[in-house]
């Protein structure tokens, strides 16, 4: 018994290693080196230098956004300021800037006739109800100022009905500026930073504006620039309305110090993909003022803005080293290396001179034959190790991955 | 010394490869090769056709949503538009449609009754203040119609109080129809869509109606069938108010045209996971518009919103082929290849017949003793190498992963 | 033709196995083994228990944050309740309350005087139109009291202007409550969850209050007691304002049981990376009630407000056993064992006591000298394969992965 637990452990601490041909020949260990060297430098170069595969990555970036637009202007000779054509008003990530308002003063409930040509009627049969985008609800009569006149569709709701066929100037919003503030965490390296360096004074931060090249870190931009690095036509803009992307972009190597880690700002037309799509071109809303007559009646005065919508959109990936992809991708690097030698063997037992030759020496055969004729005349020359007896040790050692696996 | 760098140089340029042992063997064979064939398909199938293991995916996508609701309703004998009954008017993409409002009309700031059951009281002592939610201060005075009649507690605030246990019917909101702009990006890939294909024509896009089978590309959604979807109740979410996520889903094969880059949209019950809570059922909230009477006093009135809420959800996946889980994945694949060898070297060297033959031919033995005894007697006929001289040779081969890792 | 059919068949049939050397050595045996095993250990441990290498993770969380304020507080002897201070009423993800507001009431549209000391002047041309930030368009005219003494430009817009300098008294928020309703789900495993568990009833949630310790999962939260976890200055967060985060974590191993899927809330206070810059000191925003007179002309009354702006931040990683990180790192494992032989190898050609010995069993050596006398003198000893007669049977059985990768 303890004979035997000794002969299991002596198997164990045995090193089993390849038995190996060397093949002295310059054709195939030239191409062999050539071929390593070759996967060598796409591992160091791409995978591990350009594509970083020794990190691990979140894009599962935390953030908050503040916003404060400074600036006024004339809208039909009203001063407007930023209580007046901001929405929302507290400085949200998502807001818009109010350019053009079509107002429709005094509603109140009632009936009253349509504004819009397609309500045009003679007779009550043209006011049937429809489901389509009215103001109110269709009475079904058919307003004339005079009997045998053409005339409009009578409604019931907010009256009178809002006519938005007016052209109404749209203010200048060129010289606005937008005050953006930005914190961020990437969570799975518990990373955080703000989009305004620490090395900027107060000063400087105040009296700054965004520039790509000459003020890529000051968080003050310009509305006219920001419309103009979209490429976009700032006239049309203002009158029809539109969306905004501010994307701030947060591409951080964390083995580096994490000063790097900066914003970049980057400026594109969120509706660009529809911009084949004529209905849905720019960008408007509506919404209403409600006052109190001195009877007590509600009224309101309706608002049908036009608007530019900005979108301060986060994005962001961190990457730092991580002994699991690191270990992986070396795993598979040094693997790949050993490809090289499946081409050169192929070389080597086809190609080259001697090929049968070489074959003999790497290629050893054992036949089902001859293991049952050596079985019979037993103590053979070809029995190597006949004080082998343990029958485990094979096993043993297989399942250690000495083996190639 | 240039003769020792000649002889690094052709040791360098040796070519190493395993030296083999070809087993004749039908059983061990077939086994191999069905092994074989099993991981490669397993490979094949599912990690590189089904799990697409040869792409990098992006998760982190950008996207940006633009709303906009068309109806209108009566509510109360009110006809209510869109200035009326969404929040907030912008268009963003988490939005309400009010069904149901409690008004409590002209508030002023001063003292008065609660109108809650639970702030009863028929003395003083009954109403003690208490952090607990009333809409304002309790002042601990009972106020009682008649001396030994009961009352209600007095609060200091905006009065009258709300008394929100009034029965109001709830708007009709099935025939709204809600139309979606989503356009996305995928910043890894820098890939743009919008949720309206381009072969849209405006007079289409006008005149659809989402529905998963006939029209699922179709931006306009109707109230009534995107509450259906989610297999809810309309008239109880009318009455209780409810969120529903309506959930945008890009899943897209970017290796495959872009215009298959389509978007799919999910309606589902976002309060469905506290659907065993009776506390947090339905969605409400207040708002209150100012007004100033004509002694410049200011006054509200009280909204208690019931609303259906609409959270537009943008989720996203893109995959793309790339060389690096490629390869990894690639490499894995062929090294799973070799587990093949494992299993066939336990059956051949264990449960073979001549297993122990088996053994001696793959396995040759070198022991310390030997190895000795050889040291003592140079020029045995062992040592097939006299001429390897160079002490370098084995390591520099070996460093060069020929050997399997 | 059938012949050699049959002998491809015979020849892919066979089984190719790597012949070995078995070294029967304790000091190699012993280092062999206690590499294998630190490597084992480090796999084990690290990457599959520690780092959960097993699993595919999802971090594109799908979120839904419902919010409800409650609590009344006095601002300048008014009482202020929920639709008084909370910015936007509907109760989304990203609220403000406000603390302090400073009140310009009656603003009319017109001329009047500045109010801030910089718009100080003497005479005309210290009124040069700026584009700095005023809150209307400048005139150019000094407005003065007499005409000796100084004065203050005028400005055209809403009049009169505002006078920020003023202290105002910040409302006590501390006691108001946050009740939090967040509902996710990880699309990738189709997982959906609630921040409320469904165990805790009607009764228990009404009355809980979160804390870190003793209600970690109870979804209503003291303000005060959220302002303590960031480690703020209360009283200074109500006269500046400032940015709270509310991160709720989800952090789910889905190989567990579902219910373990749990939230982590904790609190931050976002302008942090902030914190070295003056000008971003603080949360505020401008908003404005407007009125309507008598004759129908439009005042407002204009709010600065300052206010304390919650982010709810949803963060989730999700992570699901899948086969294939699990088969790559397993891959991985096994290769990185062999690394033992590698260590084990130089150990033995190299420092052993024998080495020449080692070397000369590990290689054989075949020169193309060698080969070339072989090819002369066929028949030799040497040639241990005669009868392998197929040229291809050595390419077949190197494509087939039996060789190490």
């Amino acid at each position: 018994m303890g004979f035997m637990a000794w002969g299991f452990v002596t198997n164990f601490f045995t090193y089993e290693t390849t038995k190996s041909v060397v093949v002295k020949s310059w054709s195939v260990g030239i191409i062999n080196r050539i071929v390593q060297l070759l996967i060598i430098a796409y591992f160091v170069g791409w995978v591990f230098i350009h594509e970083k595969a020794y990190q691990v990555t979140d894009t599962g970036i935390e953030s908050s956004v503040v916003t404060k637009v400074k600036g006024f202007s004339y809208h039909e000779s009203n001063v407007m300021d930023v209580a007046d054509y901001i929405f929302p008003p507290q400085g949200t990530g998502v807001f818009c800037i109010a350019t053009k308002l079509i107002v429709t003063k005094n509603q109140f409930q009632g009936r009253c006739a349509e504004s819009e040509q397609k309500f045009k009627c003679t007779t009550d049969e043209d006011c049937s109800p429809s489901p389509s985008h009215t103001p109110g609800v269709i009475t079904g009569v058919c307003l004339k100022p005079s009997n045998d006149s053409a005339g409009f569709c009578e409604i019931e709701g907010w009256c009178p009905a809002e006519n938005d066929k007016v052209t109404v100037d749209p203010m200048d919003v060129k010289n606005f500026t937008i005050f953006i503030k930005n914190s961020i965490r990437f969570p799975r390296f518990g990373v955080t930073r703000g989009n305004i360096p620490p090395t900027m004074t107060s000063k400087e931060i105040e009296n700054c504006t965004y520039h790509p090249e000459t003020y890529p870190l000051c968080p003050i931009f310009r509305v006219g620039d920001v419309l103009n690095y979209t490429g976009q036509n700032v006239s049309t803009l203002a009158i029809e309305g539109g969306e905004i992307g501010i994307i701030i972009e947060w591409k951080c190597n964390l083995d580096l110090d994490i000063t790097y880690c900066l914003p970049k700002y980057t400026f594109t037309r969120l509706d660009a993909p529809f911009a084949n799509n004529s209905v849905s071109k720019g960008y408007n809303f509506r919404f209403a003022k409600y006052f109190k007559g001195e009877n007590g009646t509600e009224f309101r005065t309706l608002y049908k803005v036009f608007a530019i919508r900005f979108d301060v959109i986060v994005t962001g990936i961190a990457g730092k080293f991580n002994t699991i992809p690191t270990m992986i991708n070396l795993v598979a690097a040094f693997t790949s290396v050993g490809l090289a030698a499946v081409l050169c063997d192929v070389i080597l037992l086809n190609c080259l001179k001697g090929a049968e030759q070489y074959k003999a020496r790497k290629f050893e055969e054992v036949s089902e034959a001859q293991i049952a004729s050596i079985n019979q005349s037993s103590g053979s020359c070809l029995s190597l190790r006949p004080d082998k007896s343990s029958c485990d040790s094979g096993a043993v050692s297989l399942s250690n991955s000495d083996q190639p696996l």
